[in-house]
């Protein structure tokens, strides 16, 4: 804006303070606005319309007709003012009338004047009224009027919520059609469930109280500060948040540092500042300009970019505004569906686990920190959902079904019950299978199963009891580490440790040494395959923590501790080639020995065993056996290496079936080396917690499965109804020259045998 | 600039306009020059140092003692001026003789001068001289005056380059220190070989001829032509380039994108125009103090940003300046050593196969298509090489020695002979190779290998006579989409595999089906999987092949009738499972029915293989072997899959040696069955063009190899020194109890059977 512009822009600004701060009734007060604009920008026509009860109503005029006043009445979408308040967009034509949107109403004796403006008038991020202006010679107003007329409407939505004259917050009458009606957004399915509650955005919006400066100088300070404030919080995020704690990625912070650092963007807040607004109005005026600006250019590139904005100038707000804190810090006040655009594992715990049901997040990825830990936690998480900010208001009601993929928005009589049929079920399943905690899993001709779970948290525990299980078939040591912002002391680790063990009680617990690097990256962990192409293919587990021994070595210190008067179970992850289990055992057996000369208490025993999910390793089993106690399938990673199919890539995701003859085959190349080693063998991933794919490893000769605790009831139903003699005759038969896929002829024999599959 | 400052700054640069255009010596204009600055930022002292051989020497002065100058003289980074010259830095003190660097000159009479600035003068981004001002009073010198010192700068050296008082381009002269000595810079192997040749960078620097306008408007109107034409160039750069023709990442692209669009980068340029500039003048004034101002921030996220706006910098200033070729287009003169930041496939094909002797990559990396290209063309390609533009200067002798990951700037005597050396042992051993042309691969116990090469251009084919290999193991038929900027049309496909068949005559060629997609992604086949997290084992080569089965199809039917009357062998790349091989060979079958029912000669015969890369496969081999009428074992990527180990990441390439028990086991598994099945089985991929790697894979029992044409000879020379049965008893004794590697033992063997290894 120039020099000149600003000072007119104060101007009108000084003069509409005092307006505001007069002690007139709200109405004489829109009656004034209306002739301050009229004359500041020589419109012959200035009108405001205010939104009540769904309905545009022109609430004052300078130029119209009089007795329209709150006579005419436009509805969201009617007319050019319904169509600027819909789409919160602004008009600015020469010719009114041949607009297609245009509707006339006679008695505001409108038709002398051709051309016309308007601009809506926006409170938290919605169309609450529009501000127009209208001129009988034909000519299109100036960038900077429309400016102005932005400015004055911004200003004018602070007197409207002050002056009551609009229904805040309540349900529906003050908001645009478009977010009134139920809605369903479909996402992807991160961590399976389902939830009802309402929506609750992780960081909230600043609502602003006041546009008008009283002193220009001071806001000018604050921004100042705000820029500075935001620039360190921005540096820091980049020092320490590579996929750690916070839940941004590398690639957006190193945006945020861009417009932080932008000049630009500073100096228009500046010259917003000095058209007489407030540092939050300035704030959110620039930012509004550049909606406006970036909506004219279609392209998903800058659309990302101007969603980095978005969010920045939001931080930018908060800070200034001192609305700094999150969600979580402000307490959840009822069942909540938590929405976000990124969140950090460490930031999901800051949550009130009773009342947190579901989270909803506009990006994330399955293979996320967060979604782990959700997973880990119980919660659904429903990913890349599209338009949350334009179709979700704080506090609507959410119905998540992620087994669906779906949340619903404001939902339907229809859709609240189809949800509710869908949760009865499924309420009815899981009852019925808890009926089976104190049951055995064994089968009708009596093989007994060792069914144990997957842990990583202190409180995961609890599911032994819960579902009965024989133990902990793998504690992912690394979800403890993934929720910390540093590095966990020993000591954490093995207080830890030790409450896991303490809590298991006689039931056994195998330790999973970290396995983090690669797709799993901790920020306070620099290493150089920061950037690597194909991280699940990449320095991780074993092979980051054999070359950084002081994470393993402080590791092992803190399990032979805590394991002091017990039985110590470890296991070691991506264990490619003999020689890296005996360079990771060497290291325990060297910390035992350690610990033996300074006097500690140490385990009865330590059991060492080894995951097998890189396939190389199945070439030299032979070598290998000999060394283990036990040995763990993983099948998550092991499938996606066997295929060379990225699991997180939802094209391939169903391509390759774990039913495959391939998959099968070579588990079972394990099964009988392993047998005869006399090392117990388990499977632990996800296909083991699947009730079919479960009954096709039994097939297979495997004995123990650790499995999600939520799976370990569907799992024991189908155990229970199975006969292991005929499973085991009908798998060795149907792998002899096997048809694509098993899935149909397994599931065929299941149902003719009456195995229950959930 | 506030518009006061910009009508001053005008005013300067009119008067320096008018001595410049005037018809006065050299020397006159430069006192001229002192003398409007002096008055023009009111400062008592305004001297100009220029560079003249090495050495900075005062040439003329307003204020200081004018006995002093072409007297005085400074060495670079010698005093405050030596300093300011060669760190392009400038200063700016109140108390000069306070500064670390300060160096008294008492025939210059400056001890009575407290406060001191300077600034560079500038030529092709290298200090050519100095312009310094001094006062009395110890006052630090205001930015706007600091400003308007460096636009004079510039305008200087304009005046100094016509008026030929610095050696342009001349042998060191006019460089500064750093950039006349000898520097080895590293960087990573990405297509091995050894050049020597003179520096061309791919996109030329852009020398400012004017930098004072005639005519302020027609330059603002040359810089907006120049914005809306770069902003095209990037949009569809945005738009075609993803990973393809152009060499430039997304990333970048999205970071282009932005600047190109900001306005702050454009008003700043106008600003610089307004203050009388051209707009060449201008656009790089404003990037001088964007680099001056980000020196200051030592951020290494930032610093890739710079470089982003340091190239689209170079772009406008090419655009505006007309100066838009490449070197490609310009032609190279002479032995060429290409430099560029990224470059395309396409992009490199431009340049002259004959003068092009190698390539350095600022970024780059093993996967990318430029590389790929590179290998299958000879070129020696090294990456990621930091700070080329700093320490190379365009014509600077280069000795690349990608092997040893070096390349040697402006080498010393030293380095050249040691160059030389290795250079020349190198030719011998190829000299002695090649004799080995008309030699059969036969063992001394008489056992024939078939050694085929690897091609994927049209020129490989010369390949076959010049090594005398078998045939063409692995034709990758990707090469041709992978250098379009569009998709090949069928019968440009058709010509291209005719031609290849032809020049092969008798010898066999197989042609594998294109594996494209993952990290091979085409700018002209979008497709959803872009953004894959681990594109390795991502939706490419025969997945993406028979879901998209257009592309597939118009392939099939120009291989058909490429091959009329001859007989066609056809392989798939990635078959993961028997039901994929059976799918694309269907696909074949219906064309190749197609093609008889409209009468087209077809081949005699159509053999069809498959490419054993992904470890699933080896699980049904039982159900794929009698499909097949060959099989090719892909070692680059079947090892990465076995050991989940990314090979293009530098920390795990090591990590797993081919000669590990596995993957010797792996691939031994595979020779039974298929000398069973009658399945003729080969191993294409970098592991077979390793003699010793290549005695390994012969001690398992291949008898056919694919390799890459320049391992052709010393293979065979292997081959040659060779006791088969005596390898095939050592392989089976070796892999019963096997060590952690194989190398050692292999190699010690090798050299008592007096085997000849490379």
């Amino acid at each position: 804006m120039p020099a000149s512009a600003a000072a007119s822009a104060r101007e009108i600004l000084t003069r509409l303070h005092d307006v505001m701060a007069s002690r007139t009734p709200a109405q004489a007060k829109l009656n004034s606005v209306t002739q301050i604009i009229g004359e500041a920008i020589t419109s012959e026509v200035c009108s405001i319309y205010l939104l009540r009860e769904g309905v545009l109503e022109l609430f004052a005029t300078r130029g119209l007709d009089q007795a329209a006043v709150h006579v005419t009445k436009l509805a969201l979408g009617e007319g050019l003012v319904g169509t600027i308040a819909q789409n919160t967009e602004v008009l600015n034509l020469d010719e009114a009338a041949s607009h297609p949107d245009f509707a006339y109403k006679p008695e505001t004796g409108e038709e002398r004047f051709h051309s016309f403006a308007g601009v809506p008038i926006i409170r938290r991020e919605r169309a609450v009224g529009v501000l127009a202006v209208q001129h009988s010679e034909p000519r299109r107003y100036a960038d900077v009027e429309i400016e102005a007329l932005q400015t004055v409407a911004m200003v004018l939505s602070e007197l409207i919520a002050n002056a009551g004259l609009i229904d805040e917050g309540g349900p529906g009458t003050t908001r645009p059609a478009a977010s009134t009606a139920a809605v369903r957004i479909a996402g992807q399915k991160l961590v399976d469930g389902m939830a009802a509650g309402f929506a609750v955005f992780h960081q909230p919006r600043v609502t602003i109280e006041h546009t008008v400066a009283e002193d220009t100088d001071a806001e000018r300070h604050r921004v100042y500060a705000a820029f500075d404030k935001m620039r360190e919080q921005i540096d820091r995020m980049a020092r320490e948040a590579e996929f750690g704690v916070a839940g941004e990625h590398v690639e957006v912070i190193e945006t945020y540092k861009m417009f932080a650092y932008d000049e630009g963007w500073a100096r228009r807040i500046n010259e917003a500042i000095d058209s007489g607004l407030t540092a939050e109005a300035a704030i959110e005026r620039v930012q509004q300009r550049t909606r406006q600006r970036m909506r004219q250019i279609s392209d998903p590139l800058l659309a990302d970019r101007m969603h980095d904005l978005e969010d920045l100038s939001n931080r930018l707000l908060r800070i200034v505004s001192g609305q700094m804190g999150t969600a979580a810090q402000l307490g959840l006040r009822q069942d909540t569906i938590l929405i976000a655009r990124n969140l950090g594992p460490a930031e999901l715990l800051e949550y009130d686990r009773r009342r947190l049901k579901g989270v909803i997040l506009e990006e994330g990825s399955l293979t996320a920190h967060v979604t782990i830990v959700a997973r880990a936690m119980g919660v659904p998480v429903l990913g890349r959902v599209r338009d949350v900010k334009r179709l979700i208001v704080e506090g609507d009601l959410l119905l998540l079904d992620v087994g669906e993929g779906n949340v619903f928005v404001r939902p339907s009589t229809g859709m609240e019950e189809a949800f509710e049929a869908r949760l009865a079920l499924r309420q009815k399943r899981r009852a019925a299978f808890a009926a089976l905690r104190d049951l055995p899993p064994e089968t009708r001709d009596g093989h007994r199963l060792t069914l144990m779970v997957n842990a990583g948290l202190r409180d995961d525990v609890a599911a032994l009891d819960l579902t009965g299980a024989d133990g902990i078939g793998l504690f992912r040591t690394e979800f403890q580490f993934l929720v910390s912002a540093t590095l966990p002391q020993r000591e954490r680790q093995q207080r830890l440790y030790r409450e896991v063990l303490e809590a298991a009680g006689e039931r056994p617990v195998i330790f999973r040494t970290v396995d983090i690097g690669g797709d799993k990256a901790l920020p306070y962990l620099q290493h150089d395959g920061a950037d690597e192409e194909n991280p699940a293919m990449g320095w991780r587990a074993l092979r980051l923590s054999l070359e950084r021994d002081g994470l393993m070595k402080a590791q092992a210190r803190a399990l032979i501790e805590a394991a002091a008067g017990r039985t110590l179970n470890v296991m070691f992850p991506m264990v490619s080639e003999p020689w890296e289990f005996d360079e990771a055992r060497a290291l325990f057996d060297a910390q035992r020995t350690f610990l033996a000369g300074r006097g500690k208490r140490l385990p009865i025993e330590i059991r060492y065993g080894a995951m097998l999910e890189v396939p190389a390793l199945a070439e030299q089993l032979d070598l290998l056996l000999p060394k283990l106690d036990f040995l763990s399938i993983g099948t998550n990673d092991l499938t996606q290496f066997l295929f060379a199919a990225d699991r997180a890539n939802p094209k391939l995701a169903e391509r390759y079936d774990w039913l495959s003859p391939s998959i099968l085959r070579f588990i079972r190349r394990i099964v009988g080396p392993a047998r005869e080693a006399g090392v117990n063998l388990a499977v632990c991933g996800e296909m083991g917690g699947r009730p079919l794919e479960a009954m096709a490893l039994m097939g297979l000769g495997i004995d123990r499965l650790s499995i999600t605790p939520a799976a370990v009831g569907p799992v024991k139903a189908m155990v229970r109804s199975l006969n292991y003699g005929a499973l085991k005759d009908f798998m060795d038969e149907l792998l002899v020259r096997p048809p694509r896929d098993l899935r149909a002829p397994l599931t065929a024999w299941a149902e003719q045998q009456g195995v229950e599959l959930a």
